[in-house]
């Protein structure tokens, strides 16, 4: 067993969290010892681990659904990298979702929630998805109804947030900060910027030259490896699509951000295909020549991409350790879910 | 912390197994020292934790489905006592399924499968989903196609059973060595047939008596407190049901079997609402009412009702501790999910 699994279950016996988790001084020795565009993971500090348990709870939740079968854990799934692993989402009724779900993982990074960027933060966009009709298709106040329902939860808010009234505000704080711990250090890559010279085999860093010197770095860099900026989608050559998403436009109104989309983080993108915003690229081979062809005007050599792929798959770190909540059953005045009532 | 929670997470450090796991000596002193019809639940021993950990990546794995959506856990959810909590499941494409979906936990203490028993084994059970096109919609020959892809999973099959030619009978083998290791020992009604006196309340106990002496036991009893037979479902008065379902009949041809379900488990029973095989009941208040009414020919008094269901919530025992398992990414000739496909 690794020690930071090691870790992250000593964290579960202390604490009762569950993701990895490090004191203070430990985060002081994640600082990279190279002057480089990515910088590494810094693990996740827990310091209201009650908060982050409930949130765990909630993320795990479907009875935030209108189904009584939707969590948020569906298409943000932690067995999958935190995602679905489909182009676009399955939603109550089974309906088509509208868009990639990206990634949870690593999401306190990002500039902002959502491919458009429409949510500020975490908490904004915990919201979106439960009474959205194309996902979890509830309503706020029967989300809450339900929780307000189950003495077990209600104990748990007010042991918290120091009431028994339960509003949304509580649970999307909750479910972001559960969310800010799903951070995923210690990849290959950290360990090389950490100061292991060994952590990377020789293609590996003949792929991550390359990555930089023809400037894939210029949009995907940070801790994230994305994240940070808007860009528009189809550069140099437009972007053959289907979905009918004007990405960053639908929320500014511009004309200059038509198909402007997040970038996307690339930390364990080898787990989080299919790609792009509209999920229609299965593999990092196949993403890396469209977007060298696309936003850098690039033919690429299939050497410097399979270099890159190489590079990228580094990029994977320790997955949150999750024990699955236990969630606490409903009770007599809990409204029940309508998993096929069309009403 | 408790110590049967702490006993797990040891089990989790040293073996990589995640369920509640207890040595062979500490078993023996899981024996009841009263003369009850109901006899404790035995700790799972784990024998082959590497065949338990495949066994929950499966249980967990999404891929076994034609829309890459559905995993054993959607209806088998063990946030949830191993239910869905739904009247009946959600399969592919929304579908609603015919029957209420049991509780996997302690279903290895069931003398067969499904509520009809046309299972006899939990792997001749765990096949029956798979390719059930009501529910995971997939083929045993797709499935096995997708496992076959994932380098990861070759080689863990080949470690456990010899071989990289990976079967359906390997896929449920561990499946089911996995769930025989979700059982739920140590509620308080098991500390009570252990010894302990103070584990019931006096309530719970005047439950348990009127349990015993109006006949309940009958057929609830044993370790899982039901599941040892098949009985009819309205045996004094009949039992009003718009599902189509002719329980044991569909089975064996019959006539005596109409109507004839397997006895369900009461263990976790405040749990694995709502009730019955067409999930038509949502309390234990009103499934206890028509018990009494449609099997013993009683009208109990609310007292009655409420000692009984009193005592059957002491039957809530250890949960399963699970870490959710990290499942290896689909590669390039990965058979594709195909959620909206209709062909």
């Amino acid at each position: 067993m690794k020690k930071s699994n090691l870790t992250a279950l000593i964290g579960v016996l202390c604490f009762g969290a569950t993701a990895v988790a490090v004191n203070a001084l430990d985060a002081q020795t994640y600082q990279s010892v190279r002057n480089e565009p990515i910088q590494p993971i810094q693990p996740a500090v827990i310091t209201e681990p009650e908060k982050v348990e409930l949130g765990k709870m909630l993320f795990f939740e479907p009875r935030l659904s209108r189904s009584g079968f939707i969590s948020c854990n569906s298409c943000h799934n932690l067995s999958r990298g935190g995602t679905d692993n489909l182009p676009t989402s399955i939603g109550h009724n089974w309906q088509e979702g509208p868009i990639n779900s990206p990634t949870v993982l690593n999401s306190s990074l990002n500039l902002a929630q959502f491919w458009d960027g429409r949510a500020a933060t975490l908490a904004e966009q915990a919201a979106g998805p439960i009474d959205n009709p194309l996902e979890m298709a509830y309503t706020h106040t029967l989300a809450i109804e339900v929780l307000r329902s189950i003495p077990e939860y209600v104990d748990l808010f007010e042991g918290i947030y120091g009431t028994r009234d339960i509003t949304i505000d509580h649970v999307t704080d909750a479910i972001a900060v559960f969310e800010e711990t799903l951070v995923t250090p210690n990849s290959r890559f950290d360990q090389w910027l950490l100061g292991d010279d060994e952590a990377l085999t020789a293609q590996e860093l003949r792929g991550y030259k390359t990555f930089k010197e023809i400037g894939c770095a210029a949009c995907h860099y940070g801790e994230a490896v994305g994240g940070r900026d808007f860009h528009r989608m189809g550069l140099v050559q437009e972007y053959q699509t289907e979905n009918p998403s004007m990405g960053r436009y639908e929320v500014t109104g511009k004309d200059a951000d038509r198909f402007s989309f997040k970038v996307p983080t690339l930390r364990n993108v080898d787990k989080t295909y299919p790609y792009f915003h509209d999920g229609a690229v299965w593999t990092l081979e196949e993403a890396t020549d469209i977007m060298a062809k696309l936003q850098l005007g690039r033919e690429l050599p299939q050497e410097d991409i399979d270099n890159m792929v190489a590079f990228m798959k580094t990029l994977t770190g320790d997955q949150p350790q999750i024990t699955i909540p236990l969630l606490p059953p409903s009770r007599p005045n809990t409204p029940r879910p309508k998993p096929f009532d069309s009403e």
